[in-house]
């Protein structure tokens, strides 16, 4: 495919997600300004076909007015310095697009910064990991009505379109810009704020395929075996719990017809696929800022989120952050019935 | 298509479900003696080629052995019911097959009356909702391997088959059954216990993305308009919480390139898309036996399953089962403060 | 008793708190200087012996240098207003102790204003709700080491003292202070945290003690007439719900020998004997800052506290807050599967 | 105190648990008729006056009719035999007293068998741990009334007494049952049941003080030190983090005056007294069959228990049992976003 309407859009940050990003909109017709603190990452856009840029402070001249930089760098520190050398270097009616995974409530501060100057920002919170290169990006924007209207070729080249999922029953005629794959959400902020909350789903909805897939994996611990090892009580009912349960078959079972099927789910089928028993990982379960932040927005306004936040705290727990609290719960029981605990086991 | 086995199959229970499945084995190929409790659903289904079956014991008759027969009536008394008619009018080598959504422990049970006939069940749980009639059903069976070996093409028909999701990267060559929708789970049980699982973790999902979708719709707590409602307790920071979040539009997105896209997000994207005030529910929402058997599972096995279980507690308060508890509490706060409750709000 | 060392002390605001507090400390021999908004409140207090003080800026004639002054408002905005005015109003070596219920992070920001005065700020946790009057408060405190220790016959006054415990094995001699009841926990802000964890503590046993109770109450939801309300799915085992508990003498005879005995069980069992049904209650629980808070402190820690969570939403959910999350669940259980949501029960 | 009812009563299993009570009971007055499977320890408790009674079937000589027998031995099997062997001794209208962690499910089952022989099962729930010996054991009582009427004098000897807690307000004039620390909660089984809820009570109040003092011991992550180790993510707020908390003197100082004091939070603080680091603690924590059959009990109830669940899946966790779970989480987290995990840390 190819845009109807040609734009020219900065690029501040070069690595696996900014690279890819300006490959995708070259290849649409856009025009794409890059920039990345190693050089030899613009040398190498710039082959492809960008117009590198060296210094932050050229993108004025590197792109007509009104402009538009996005700035796809980790978030935090490095995102705030981004957007003040932009604030110092573009113009009144310019644009600054925050693509990474910000804080939705830096968003603001951003955007009351750069208003100052006449600059807009927008926030877009993007979905789709590794993959959204090739399947497009979900895209969920925040900020002012007017870039975010005027960048619509943009939005429509990263995001996967239409075709990506049939329509919805009851929706027909000209395909809304969410059927397209992207939202203007609401004003400053609103982009990440969604974004987040789709992470925090995310969280949910993994750690309820993970629980279901430990429990098909011990639905065997009723066998000789198993009991023999005593890492559990010795069961009350062990004839109930006689299987051995091929997961990775199950996983890919469930793909086809059934309620639960999802993208997290093919994922999941293809690593047990390649090995059912999940040899190389640990155990260990990083978190990111959304989750967190999800449920510091669940407590805010009051609204109970029980599920998403019990899947952020497994993974605390996944790293033994529960360490000490389980030493208290040992001291107690030894306290009150003498209980010595078991080196494992019930 | 077309299956290329046709075989024989005896159906227990017209119902939607029931005369559903019925319909599509006949349009594959096969035979269907149909029997209900109504005569008029004999009929009906007899009009579109089925064989009627009035009595049960004429099942001996109107089938070749080793025979099969469906059933697929209300999980509980009448399915026991049902299954011991069979039990008195079949023969050795016969199957029963029970399709609705019994307990597993049932399942263990029921095979061992039926084997002392020398019949074998198989349990078969079925997944796809009111949907599955078009789409296949996803299918997950227990019980002995000779007949669920030889009902191969009765499974491969009520399937979704392969093409109904691409091929997991890694699997290639003739396609195994899981990947055509259904999976022998293992021995008697085991297809309604990995059934109840995949409720479980329908219930966590479908938690998650409910969790989410409060909190977006919840993210202007911070207006005046919210905070003059005097329902939630006054925000420390009502700046961060101003957005007008349109539901509808954000589960529309999300089914294009983002990491939770799913069937469920399907049917949420559509039901918000017809009311995002969902005004025509209460906000009771009810819970089946696969919940509470999937929880009951992970405490047997010594499982934690945090996520499935807070979801199935979230729909037992949903209908006020813990208003004696919520008045423990205020008593106790009365107790020790001598705080009076509001009758809303913080 | 009679404190060894009288000393002197100022009192901002004269509720039931600050009010109690300047009985308790004049009946032990030390001076209360004591403002109010309300000047009728002064007089009351000085008609019992208090210094009135008319005008905040009064404090620093009406006590000796250096002095301590103790503010007993409402958390937020009234507690951050007099603290201005008190750090306008008193002298470098100074101090004010803020005895109500802050965020102990607004501890450090008053802190650190104070100090560019030379004034103290000394923050402290009190625990023991309108009996503490009574019993002695636990106090929980923060902030330098030299006005903490100076006004240490103040906290012993109003701590309730060694003997209201007996002593912990291990622990003789002569008593450390937390063994009286109070504790210098850290710098500024630690008393206000140790407390914070407290009530989130305290908002977990709460929720033990009502899910049990709850428990309890519907032990015989097996019984006919239970099953026939038709509130609840038909029970596969109503024989073991057969039980009418006396759930105020639960509560009582668990006072005496019992693993769970606390005070809160005191304050339940009294409850519960005046009416077990509690039907002065609706069912809507208040939450206040302090339990918001501790769950913040644990996502910020990555420390997990799914009970002390699970415990602050459940209080949210007590007023409906997760209205909207339950009807896109039952949208959802339409859309996959026809349901239509009862209007109560299964 | 001497009882003023002497009363003749066996007890089978002289453990720990059996001997104490059998001690208590004889220096209050009481005959014991001691039964054991180790006959040194029938011995030993004859030493000290009781009747031995070397073949269970001697019960009913070594008593006077109508006979009363404790069963004090571990539950499950040995009960379960035990009482078989009962129920062949022990003639019409004599008792059996199951006074084990017995689930109330299989008092109802022995009840039944007993009752067959015109003989009384009573089931008692005790809790009071090691302590109880001394303090006196809180007992909760099922069975058929007038067993438990007669055998008043037994339960006032072995519980706590009046004089344990102060009178509650509203109760006065000659002490209920309840108030001497025993119950009769209902018919068989309700003993149990009611010991059931008191232990899920126990796992969640268990877990309220083990998070927060997790909490507080984990106040420093925002130090240098902490930040340095790299186990947490960086803190975005570490100002907040700067506390090293003494958790032995705030767990004591609670005990004085707060509103969390407890007799768990008096063992806590002598725990911690001895060793803060609670060094001889692996993070281990076994449970026990009441903590699971409570949580069963609220799911056929279909009444929340979300805080008593989640402190019963957190010791499950304790114990790694969720380790197939977390492999799952980081494999999904791999396949979309390529992340690796770290072996520790965010």
């Amino acid at each position: 495919m190819t845009t109807t309407t040609p734009m020219q859009i900065g690029m501040v940050g070069l690595g696996r997600m900014g690279a890819g990003l300006s490959r995708r909109l070259m290849a649409d017709g856009h025009t794409v300004a890059a920039h990345d603190v190693t050089p030899a990452a613009i040398d190498a856009l710039a082959a492809d076909g960008a117009v590198p840029v060296h210094d932050i402070a050229d993108f004025v001249t590197a792109l007509e007015a009104p402009r538009a930089v996005w700035v796809m760098v980790p978030a935090g520190e490095i995102t705030h310095g981004v957007i003040a050398a932009l604030a110092a270097a573009l113009e009144p009616g310019d644009t600054v697009i925050d693509g990474g995974n910000s804080y939705y409530r830096d968003d603001i501060g951003h955007a009351a910064t750069l208003a100052e100057s006449g600059i807009h920002l927008v926030d877009c919170g993007t979905s789709g990991g590794v993959w959204g290169l090739d399947r497009g990006f979900c895209l969920m924007i925040g900020g002012d009505k007017e870039p975010v209207d005027r960048l619509r070729p943009i939005w429509d080249t990263i995001a996967p379109g239409v075709d990506a999922a049939p329509r919805s029953p009851g929706r027909d005629g000209e395909p809304s810009s969410e059927e397209r794959g992207w939202l203007h959400c609401g004003p400053s902020g609103a982009g990440h704020f969604v974004k987040m909350v789709h992470n925090g789903i995310e969280y949910g909805m993994m750690a309820a395929y993970a629980e279901g897939f430990n429990l098909l994996r011990n639905a065997d611990v009723g066998t000789p075996e198993r009991q023999a090892e005593g890492q559990s009580a010795p069961l009350a009912n062990p004839e109930f719990y006689q299987y051995d349960i091929d997961t990775a078959a199950v996983a890919e079972v469930w793909r086809r017809g059934s309620v639960v099927g999802s993208w997290l789910l093919d994922l999941t089928a293809e690593a047990l696929h390649q090995d059912p028993d999940l040899d190389e990982f640990t155990g260990h379960v990083s978190d990111s800022g959304e989750g967190r932040w999800t449920s510091i927005a669940a407590i805010d306004e009051g609204v109970p989120t029980p599920v998403l936040t019990t899947a952020l705290y497994s993974r605390f727990a996944s790293r033994d952050q529960d360490l000490y609290a389980e030493k208290v719960l040992s001291a107690m029981r030894k306290g009150f019935g003498g209980h010595v605990e078991r080196p494992t086991g019930e």
